[in-house]
């Protein structure tokens, strides 16, 4: 479906409620943020699917947007939801319109606007708001930003191209505030993540010449340096920061004793084989697994098993 | 001066001599490089001045520029220099042409190029080279990426434009793998530099609910992480990092048990008055001081001036 046969469809519809999937990210949240926004100019019905998962930093920016009254037969549209395994909690039904960038969408929606090019869904829904309204207001603008900064780690991610600069300088011309919405989002932390960093960097191990790190999160850092969730974000990838590193491993303690661990791969080592000997899985590059171990344990028995693959 | 202009300057000279700064940042030694080669590319002679303090993060991209030989009467260019302070260690003599994008260029060179809307000196390059050559070859393109995203931190910082996002797509366009060079300039850090950032977050004291942060780096630190000198740019940033921080404040231990402070402040603070507090001085917003305390008293001060700043 082309972002013109979209737009078609979304014309001819009203009652929208757009859901943003599981565990949401800035780009789901803000893409879905900004077509609620011009649906709404256009002087339609639409509401954001009041995900429960949210986390504070997007707040602000969904806010309005969020209901929990319903109307008679809403068209359900979801952005950036591969598949329905990614449903947010507490939402069941179908999806009349699909809006993606992931080339592993399953096609559970009705229709699908799916362009795996994208950095970003933002960048789709920018195409598709000119489409529906020939501009985008500032507040669009914002919201798209937010949400393609978000998902290439503020232009730095591979998956970055020319055309998520282009959309990006675009927006800017718009009058976005780039500099503060980059503080917000990439320089600045709280105490307790910064402490816990601390902590998570001084637990660091490297084996096979930097090949393997392994970083451990026990309640008690957490407890010492006062991280809540909303502190924990992409621990996972601190491990990944070192140089020559192929297997990052990071492990937390579960408040029930067992230990979590993720394990993230570049291209050469399948994440998933790790994971899946300890009863896990995932994808190539990124998988899991929960342990009836403590977490010291699970992370050496993890850097064994990642040193077999290794060779 | 227009680009045109100085074009025209650089069509009529030639034997060039290229300046980068005092401790050489990515946009001074790349722009150089790069006009290096644009340069060479039209017939001329030219050669970089064997900066002594290049980083080994960048010597594999400007080695091929530098050179000792010298040529008769070099025509001398000095590239992303505000003033003759900046000038190399080893050179002294007269600029020819100064190309540069600090508004506060003190008029030092014979002729100026001067654009202070430029995030990075790397984008009146570009400009330049394509009013010389028409087009940029894709080592141009890749050099001119680096001097772009380290001045603006990977497209981060508050003086990234919608020019800058534009001036970077089209060098991607022209194959820029993006992706691998930030991988290496941003994404990537040494095991001892995560290791000394971990001892320094865990040092990290706040105080004035978290608008004065204050972080110290002893040499048992530097010594414990392995770190070296390659290992430690940008430290003075680091307590900038926390929500809500006014001035961060960083104090060294140096080898002769004196002790080396950084202060960095938004603009609500004076960092030069309270590092003149200390015989030091500097910037409104970065500033530093050098006293004969241990570090951990240097910061005690330093923290109790800012704090009567704030007020």
């Amino acid at each position: 479906m082309t972002v013109s046969e979209c737009a078609g469809l979304l014309r001819g519809n009203d009652n929208f409620l757009i859901l943003t999937h599981a565990r949401p990210d800035g780009d789901t949240l803000c893409s879905a943020a900004a077509l609620c926004n011009a649906l709404r100019r256009m002087g339609k019905r639409a509401r954001m699917f009041s995900n429960p998962e949210i986390t504070e930093n997007y707040m602000s920016f969904v806010m309005e947007y969020l209901s929990d009254e319903r109307h008679d037969e809403e068209y359900v549209v979801s952005i950036d939801l591969a598949n329905d395994n990614m449903f947010p909690k507490g939402f069941s039904g179908n999806v009349e319109l699909s809006i993606d960038h992931h080339a592993s969408n399953s096609g559970y929606a009705a229709h699908t606007l799916l362009d795996a090019q994208m950095a970003a869904c933002g960048e789709i829904i920018m195409s598709l708001i000119r489409e529906l309204c020939n501009e985008l207001t500032l507040r669009e603008a914002e919201l798209l930003y937010v949400a393609i900064a978000t998902d290439c780690g503020c232009f730095c991610f591979g998956n970055t191209t020319a055309r998520t600069l282009t959309d990006a300088a675009q927006l800017l011309e718009l009058g976005v505030n780039n500099g503060e919405l980059n503080k917000a989002f990439f320089r600045s932390f709280t105490r307790a993540r910064i402490a816990l960093e601390g902590m998570i960097y001084s637990s660091l191990k490297s084996y096979c010449d930097g090949a393997i790190n392994a970083v451990v999160i026990t309640r008690e850092m957490m407890r010492s340096s006062g991280a809540t969730e909303n502190d924990c974000e992409d621990l996972a990838s601190l491990p990944g920061k070192i140089r020559g590193n192929i297997v990052g491993i990071t492990v937390r303690e579960l408040a029930d004793g067992r230990s979590k661990a993720s394990v993230r791969t570049n291209r050469q080592v399948d994440a998933s084989a790790i994971c899946s000997r300890f009863g896990g899985g995932g994808h190539f590059m990124a998988a899991g697994c929960t342990a009836d171990m403590d977490p010291y344990e699970l992370a050496g028995r993890l850097v064994e098993t990642a040193g077999s693959y290794l060779k």
